[in-house]
């Protein structure tokens, strides 16, 4: 189920252009508009879902495609030696802007801790 | 499959004590010891899988469950509706020190961005 009036919906379906860099069956991934790092990808899932709080029991499948896209993306970045941060903000509160489920993958970088 | 070296492998067993929040059949949680937020839970399968880099291509299970873990970890701590972050650092780089893969659950706070 998609929805019309969410742009990364329309980024999957290919309504809106990006730089994609990963055509799966249930996730897509393209670069982020705002890079934080000198890679930084968003994956998405096809589906329209808010966020993990809006994850179903039997969404494994996608959740799973999700995080072995990041890993086969990262392999193609060159990122494997250097390393690669993962994030998932759940909420405003923890800084998602855009309420389509997105991971973000970071790499190139150093990266600090605490994350945010 | 468990390594005897890997101090969240025989916390996973219990045989390293640990604040448990949650007993999954391919996954547990517990409280980080050096907590970022004032909820602060590491989300681990109970397999020894070193990384992000290193799940293969028939981990969708647990890697669902680990997602779908934190999900309901979240809601039993109350952190829907203020939000909460997921990070997974892959590599030395990336501030990964423990080399079995965790998921770094943290909420309770603002967080900025960007994520280190």
């Amino acid at each position: 189920m998609t929805d019309s009036g969410c742009i990364f919906c329309r980024i999957a379906s290919g309504e809106i252009d990006s730089d994609r860099v990963y055509d799966g069956e249930r996730v897509v991934a393209f670069r982020d508009l705002d890079p934080k790092a000198p890679t930084h990808i968003l994956v998405i899932p096809r589906a329209h879902v808010p966020s993990v709080a809006d994850l179903e029991d039997g969404d494994a499948p996608v959740i799973g495609e999700l995080l072995l896209a990041a890993r086969d993306i990262a392999r193609e970045e060159g990122l494997v030696e250097s390393g690669y941060r993962l994030v998932l903000n759940s909420g405003a509160g923890a800084g998602q802007s855009v309420f389509h489920l997105h991971l973000h993958l970071l790499g190139g970088r150093q990266f600090g801790w605490p994350p945010g």
